[in-house]
C-alpha cells in the first residue's frame, strides 16, 4: 500500500489535503491524473447502469436533505458507533476496536504508577456516537434549523421514487442510480482512501414486484461482480461474500458484498442488498405520502421491493490502482513500474513524442497530439530522453506512445508502442484515430502477474 | 420563469427537494434529463479547459477542508452580510435587502396598536452573519474540530499549487481547474435554481508571470463570454459588465461578469478576475510554505498572479434552458414547446420510434437503439402517437427523431426528424451512425427567436 500511496503522490494522482496547513486526517484531494482515473470509473459506472440497460434513469439530489429523512430512513437513531471515554485524557475511542489498539491504550495524562510504565486509559461505559455530521441552516441556530449532512446517497432516491413514477414514466421493474458525495464522520478513517470522512458514492435503488425481487437480486449480484472483472480486476483477487444471519438489516433478506484482496486484506468494494419494502414503508409512513404503484394492467397495488448495489468511487478506483500496479523486469536488473489499467480506465490514452526536438520532429508531433486530442485525453511530451518518457507513462498507465521520428519525416510513419506487450509497430498517421478508438473499444485482456 | 420551472418538473429535469416533507428552502434535486443536461454542461467546461488547450490540469479537492485555509482566504473574518434581528419576532433579515421587502416588515408577533394596522419589527442594528456552514469533525465537539463547508472551491486550488507545481510538471503559464459543490448558508435564496445554499460550481486559476496578466486576463474574458455563446446562448442575451472602481476586491486589479438576460433580469453567469498575488501570498504567510515560481531560466523568483474564471453550473444550465425554450406555433393554433439545446447538451441525443406497435416495427425499432446507444445518449419510444412522441421529444431537446415505418421493413431506411427545421429526410439504417456523429461535432448555426 505504502507503494501506491508513494506513486498516487509522485505522479499527482491524489494527495493528501489541506497539505501545507499541516493536514487534515484522511482527507485526500485528487490531482490531473486521479481526477481522470476516478471519472473514468464513474462513467464506466454510468454506462453500465444508463448506457447498456434501458431501464435504470439517473438523479442527483441534493447533500442536505429534509432531517425528517434521517428520522425515517433509522440514521438519526440508530446510525451510530458505540464510543467510550477516558475520564482521565478525555480521550474518545471506538468500544469495538479497543482490542485492536492496545498499544494505544496507555493513557497520555495519566502519571505511571510505577517507573517505566504508562498507566491506562480510564474508560467509562460505552455510548452511542451519531456517524452523521450536523450543521445549521438559516440564519437563527435553533433545533429547528439542524441539518445533516447526508451519510448516503440512498435516501435521496426513495425520497423521489414517486416523481420519478410519475414525471420519468417508468414502471417497476425500473432503478435510479445516483453518483455523488456522502459524508460519515468516522471514528477510525484510514487506509488512505479507502475509508475517508468525506466519499463518493454510486448507489443504484433498483424497484421490482415484490414477486421478482429474488431474481432480481441473483441479476444485480452478478452483474456488479462481473463489472469489475471486464474492468480488468484479476478474478482471483474478488470475491462475493453472502452476510450470514446476524449480519442482516432486520428488513433484509439478503444481502452479499463484493470483496477485493487490497493489500490490508478482503475488504468490501461494493455491497448488493434485497432491502424489501423496508425505506418505502418507512418514508410513507413519516411523510404521509403513499409510496406505492398501482398496475393498470393486473390492477394490483403494491409497495415495490429494493435492490440495492452500493459502490464507493474512492474505493472501487484504489482497488482498480492496486490491482494494476506492477514492477517488472524488463531486462536483467532493470525493473518499471507500470499501471495496468484497462485502457478505459486509464487517465491519458495517448501520449505522442518526438524522438528529439528538432528537425520538425515537434512540429509534427504537435499536429498529431491536436488531432488525438479532439477524440481522446491525449498528452504531448517532449521533456527527457524517449526511455524516461516511456517509463513515466508506464507509470500514469497510458496504454499507449506514438513516437515521431526520423522516418515519420520521410513516410509519415510514426511507431506505436503498446504499454503492456512492450511491442513497437509502424503505423500510418492517418491511419491512427480509426486504429486507436478501434482498440479502445475493443475488450482487454492483458495478463497481469500472479 | 413559471414555464421553465413546469416543464423542469413535468419532464423530471428538476424537482424540489425533499418535497415529500415539505420541502427544504431553495434546495433542488435533478431528475434524469437534469442530470444528462447539467453533465453535458460541465462536460463542455473540461473540454473547453483541458481537450481544447494543454496548460490546464484538473482537481478535486475536499469540501472539508483545514480551517485555517478560511482564515488565510479572509472568508472566516469577512465572508458575511451585514443582519438585523427583530427584538420581538425574532426574525433575521439581511440589512441591505431590508427596503426592497418593506410588504413583510410587518412583525408577526407585535400586536397592532391601531385596528388594521400591523406593528413594524423592532430591528437592531445591524450584524455581520458569515455565510459558512460550520460542522464538527471528530467525536469530541470543541474549538478545535471545527470545520466549514467550502463556499467556493477556488481556495482548494490554491492549497494545491504546490503540488502541481512539484508533481505535475507544471510551469507559469497553467491553469488549474475544479468542478465540485459549495455551499452558502444564503440568507435569501432563490429564483429557481439561479441562487441555492447547495450548488455546484466550476472554477478555474491560472497562474501567470505578473508581467503577463493583463494579457491573460483579456484572453480569458473572452474565452469564456465565446464559449457560452458557441454553445448557442443569443448574442444580445448575454453582456459583459466590467465591476466599478468600488466594486473591485481590494487586491483586483479588474473584475468583469458575464451577464445573461434571465427572465428576473440582467444577472451574473460567471465572474473573471484579476486577483493578482493576492491568495498565493495569504496562504504563503498563514501556511509558512513558499507558493512561488522559480524561473530555471531567468533565474528569477516570483509569486505568480492569478486569474480566475468562475463558473456556477446550476446557473449556466439555468441560462440554457432559458435560453433554449421557445414556444412555436407550427400551424394556425398549434403551438408546440420546444427545447432548441445545442445538441452537445441537449440529454437525449436521438430517440428512436416505430411508428406503430406492430408489423416488426418494435422489433426493428430496438435494433437500430441499441446500435446508436452504445454511440450516443439515446431513448427507445413507443407510447402514444407519433405526434404526441415528437412533441415530447421536443420538450426534452432532443435534436434527432428515428422514425422505423412502413417502408422501413422493405428498404432499412427510416425518417430523420429535425427538431428545428421538422423536416424529416429519407435515411439509410446503415448511414445512421456516421451521420448523427458528424451533425454532433459540427458547428450549430440555428436560429432562435428574437
Amino acid at each position: 500500500m505504502d507503494k501506491i500511496v508513494a506513486l498516487c503522490k509522485r505522479r499527482g494522482f491524489i494527495f493528501a489535503s489541506s497539505e501545507i496547513y499541516g493536514g487534515v486526517g484522511s482527507t485526500y484531494d485528487y490531482g490531473h491524473y486521479g481526477v481522470l482515473l476516478k471519472t473514468n470509473v464513474k462513467n464506466e459506472w454510468w454506462r453500465a447502469m444508463l448506457q447498456e440497460r434501458d431501464d435504470v434513469v439517473a438523479l442527483d439530489s441534493a447533500i442536505l436533505q429534509h432531517p425528517k429523512v434521517w428520522e425515517a430512513s433509522g440514521h438519526l437513531a440508530g446510525f451510530s458507533d458505540p464510543m467510550v471515554d477516558c475520564r482521565v485524557c478525555k480521550g474518545r475511542f471506538r468500544a469495538d476496536h479497543i482490542e485492536e489498539r492496545d498499544a494505544s491504550l496507555a493513557c497520555p495524562r495519566k502519571p505511571s504508577k510505577l517507573p517505566g510504565e504508562g498507566g491506562e486509559c480510564d474508560l467509562t461505559e460505552a455510548r452511542d456516537f451519531n456517524l452523521m455530521f450536523e450543521t445549521t441552516v438559516g440564519p437563527v441556530k435553533d433545533s429547528g434549523s439542524v441539518a445533516y449532512l447526508r451519510p448516503e446517497t440512498a435516501q435521496g432516491i426513495f425520497i423521489n421514487f414517486k416523481n420519478v413514477l410519475q414525471f420519468a414514466r417508468k414502471k417497476p421493474p425500473f432503478g435510479i442510480a445516483q453518483v455523488g458525495k456522502s459524508f460519515r464522520n468516522e471514528i477510525t478513517p484510514g487506509n488512505f482512501i479507502f475509508r475517508t470522512r468525506e466519499f463518493e458514492q454510486m448507489e443504484m435503488e433498483f424497484f421490482c414486484p415484490p414477486d421478482e425481487v429474488d431474481r432480481f437480486y441473483q441479476e444485480w449480484r452478478d452483474a456488479r461482480f462481473d463489472w469489475y472483472v471486464k474492468l480488468g480486476i484479476r478474478p482471483d483477487h474478488l470475491r462475493m461474500r453472502d452476510h450470514d444471519a446476524d449480519e442482516l438489516s432486520h428488513y433484509s433478506s439478503g444481502t452479499a458484498d463484493v470483496e477485493y484482496f487490497f493489500p490490508i486484506g478482503w475488504k468490501e468494494l461494493e455491497g448488493i442488498a434485497n432491502r424489501g419494502s423496508f425505506d418505502l414503508t418507512q418514508h410513507a409512513s413519516h411523510s404521509g405520502e403513499k409510496l406505492e404503484y398501482f398496475d393498470p394492467q393486473t390492477k394490483e397495488r403494491y409497495v415495490p421491493h429494493v435492490i440495492e448495489p452500493a459502490a464507493g468511487a474512492d474505493r472501487a478506483t484504489l482497488a482498480f490502482l492496486v490491482d494494476a500496479y506492477e514492477e517488472e523486469e524488463v531486462a536483467e536488473g532493470d525493473v518499471r513500474t507500470v499501471l495496468k489499467l484497462h485502457p478505459r480506465l486509464a487517465p491519458v490514452k495517448v501520449a505522442v513524442c518526438p524522438l528529439v526536438k528538432k528537425d520538425g520532429q515537434p512540429e509534427l508531433a504537435r499536429e498529431i497530439f491536436t488531432t488525438l486530442r479532439g477524440q481522446m485525453q491525449a498528452e504531448y511530451d517532449e521533456g527527457g530522453s524517449i526511455g524516461k518518457r516511456y517509463r513515466r507513462q508506464d507509470e500514469i498507465g497510458t496504454p499507449w506512445c506514438v513516437t515521431v521520428d526520423h522516418q515519420t519525416l520521410e513516410d509519415r510513419t510514426v511507431t506505436l508502442r503498446d504499454r503492456d506487450s512492450l511491442e513497437q509497430e509502424r503505423v500510418a498517421i492517418d491511419d491512427l484515430p480509426a486504429l486507436l478508438a478501434g482498440r479502445l473499444a475493443a475488450p482487454w485482456t492483458t495478463p497481469k502477474l500472479g
